[in-house]
């Protein structure tokens, strides 16, 4: 059953937003990806929204660019949280962030960077793990794995020289 | 019958938007203006979008703040012209502009500038004139009476000087 | 007969603006293209604008880049609708953004997003089919078109995993 | 137990941040209000947070203006969601705002609109509900309720005229 | 005879553009304000700037806001040297600044800063004295008197000391 | 003798800072370019401005990116006209429109659009144009020919079609 | 003997740089203010950068708005740090940080934010406690200062509850 | 010993991050090189800035993009000079500058310009000569060596003609 949905605009979103797919995945939360569109497809848009929740949704993340509608059209029509991500397109992405985020009092969208597709999916979780103590260990392990990683990339930086380290990333 | 619906996402905008009725009341253009939200009454946006036309509907002007979805969500709902109007309320206005102006191919929107109540408007005039040839004359003169109004002021400078001109404005 | 008249400051718009074309030609609208700079061929462009009505001319698409001033320039000498297009070619656009939306009180500009060819045509049309109830189903028919398309793809993606989806997207 | 904890970065943005504390009342939500710096006590900051879950904290609200680190800084300290809200005070908050909502991949943060305070915490009662059938419950009619006041006042606008409606909205 | 044309779009824009006319009358350059508009009054512009060389006129100066094609338009009808003066109205400014700086490649317009009235009459000044020595000498003194008074205060503020300057500013 | 100084920060600047060679050249307007920096080489710059005028010397062009304070640097050190070209490196050249346009009051530099080195070479010639007439028939002639090319073109895409007017642009 | 040299472009600047002021004499660092500037006394400005070493300046502190040169032409003077402070005057002080932030490679100079000019005369306090333990001890004293009224206003507003806070703020 | 800290928030930033070890490596200057996030590695950020003083650093270098909150964070813990630089990922960098340089009162960081990091060098070996006369000298140098650079490339410049000069650039 799908506790996320998944929903982008158009398929050239895909691209960017399987990031949302990859992070669920890596996670076994389970999603489905779908492509709606809040200016072409109104009316099933907002029917797929309020069945949601009966098939186990529990969060919406949707990604579009330019006037970037979606999330907040997809949060008129539901009370679970959604989270918004500005695709870059236009205006280094500017338009969709300020669509997204610049929401009215009443109907709030939590809005991520631009092309932040992996945090909106973090956030997801992060979201999910309230009420599940497994996903809530598996996002403190994550969190610890980045932690190291980040250390493991220091040590090697300090030991091998700033010159050797690019090379070495270069390869 | 109302051939021009203008519509405005909150009754907070209606001492900027009341300067489309002042225009059509004018041009003795029907209208009606109706508070519709895009998040927070999205139903019965939809519902009246699509029940306009039957009623006489021809324009529709929307003017919304922020994230300003109303006009684009109008649109989607409907095959006649829809004007929006970036109302300022946060950005100076720069993101009701985006949000309305950067359309996605496909569902177009007909912008005008931040608070250019006036000129979405004239715009509607100017479209329903294409099929009304008094109308038509009607806005010929409003130009040619504009024109004259700018050529008197000039007038009036060259005559007064700036300084009692200044002095004449303040009064 | 023409009934949209395209024009362009410059043939360097043509490449974006020639999108205009194919949605008219796919409506059966009768449009003609012009280059005419507001700023190197001035007369030309108004004696063209005055005398576009004459020829059966209904509507103005104007497309320019940085301070596109032509839209502009033909609304002053036209009570017919303009629809201007923000073609990209500095500053993401932005600075022809706002030199065709900020018009002045009294001679409106219709703005579409930036580079949005497409939705300029649309617009056009949209604003023909209120006299045109054929042309008014044509659109009708092309929304549906794009519904159906969008929820195929939906389709497609639930279908094929989006891994898989991505790979044939690529090819 | 406090469920949100609510963290502005000084009291300066009191007035703002009040807002939170009044939607969070109204839901009858238990809540903390702190003042934390992310750069004048960091230390006591990520003492607080890391603290926080021991206390029944289960998500941040954190506000902040200028280079607003604070959301992002309590994001590094925990696992649970971090909303975060830019509040206005140069730049018209875009600085603010941008800080906030351009997070780095992996720890995610997420954004509401510039002074939104009000939707970062609808957005928290969004995120308890989903746990919580009852406050779940109290979101639907709290949306109901927004909704029959928009109708209202478009019925009022409808019956009185836009100008007798405006009067009425200045006494 | 006038040597410069200072000209506007609109009376409103004559608080701030009548700095322009007191630089002038204090160099003894021979000038004429006009209120001319782009949009409103096309022909009349186009007639004006025609005609202005035969009058005597060897620079405009014009100051616009928003869309602000004034400058730019009359640049389209003369090779004498245009002076854009962006108005602050909307966005900061930042619409006018882009809508006058940013024109196409042939016909240069010289931007002056938003609202730089004053810098405006003073290249205006800096440009006839290319051919009138007693002009020129008198903008050198005026660069000496300007020196002059930046010491002074910079002698005053050290001998009061800043608080005490600071007081008598607000006298 | 030169007549206009092209001077610019960095030689990085020359690929676009050549157009005004070209243009100058083209007029037969006597010029030297320039490198000179006014943070690198501030005592140089000053020089070289200080003694431009005795060595005939009447119009400058600076071009600089970034924090552009060349222009503003000259203009500092003399009441001939300066021409400020700001060059396109970062941030889409805004910094250096910024840096160059909004002088302070006292000392005007005309600055052109992003990049549009040749507007400043055409800007310098209108200014000398104004004491030499047979530069002013040589301007005049140019715009003559601008026009010419444009309705050239214009003509070419009505005749052969905008298909093949593309494809003739591809060659 | 002033350790610290704080420039302003003009007087009108003081009521923001005096915060400079206040915080160097709670530090007991020496310092003088001085008004010059870039444009109006480019010579003296040279001269007062390059004696002020021998006098025993060993930062500076520039405050200036719009193109704001002053703090890039007294580093192109000086190898001693100079701080720039972007003093908001237009287009919300964006002009004057980027005309102050954006030195080219080889002239550094340190950027704070719009405004805070406070922020400059702790740096500065910063790099001259790099010589004087003296002066370290009382930064770390100030930074704990700080801490314990953050910490004392939490406790207070933990104590009051934010309805009781607020009103005793208005106070 | 390192005097120098040079800390980045990712190894993403090492390409632009290794000029300020090539030119702290011109100067003599000790240093070293870290990867440390504000986010992801906060408590080991916190413990190296506060160790670091008794290693010997004198003052730190911090990159980062977008959020930016590294040199921030460092800031938090430490009273040593902190220079901040922009690395540009998304919005042409403008989010990392806003998130470095707006900082608030009491926390200063010095912000150079976007992938300033050869200036963020400089500007600590400026901080660095301040007590060290070997190191002022060689800085001095320095500027002459730019300086003579600068005029070289001048006069080759004079004497090749732009058009050879250019083609000499291309090889």
């Amino acid at each position: 059953m799908p506790e996320v949905a998944v929903i982008m605009g158009s398929d050239s979103d895909l691209p960017v937003m399987k990031a949302a797919a990859e992070i669920l995945e890596k996670f076994s939360v389970g999603f489905e990806l779908k492509i709606l569109s809040a200016h072409r497809t109104p009316k099933e848009t907002a029917a797929y929204v309020e069945k949601a929740p009966g098939r186990g949704v529990e969060v919406f993340i949707a990604g579009a660019g330019g006037a970037a509608h979606l999330p907040g059209v997809i949060a008129a029509y539901t009370i679970l949280p959604v989270i918004g991500v500005p695709v870059k397109g236009s205006l280094e992405g500017l338009d969709a962030l300020l669509s997204i985020v610049q929401m009215p009092p009443g109907i709030p969208v939590a809005s991520v960077g631009i092309n932040s597709v992996k945090n909106a999916a973090l956030l997801a979780v992060e979201i999910l793990a309230l009420g599940d103590k497994n996903l809530s260990r598996r996002l403190a392990a994550y969190r610890k794995e980045m932690k190291k990683e980040v250390l493991a990339r220091s040590g090697r930086l300090s030991g091998a020289g700033y010159k050797k380290y690019l090379e070495a990333m270069k390869k």
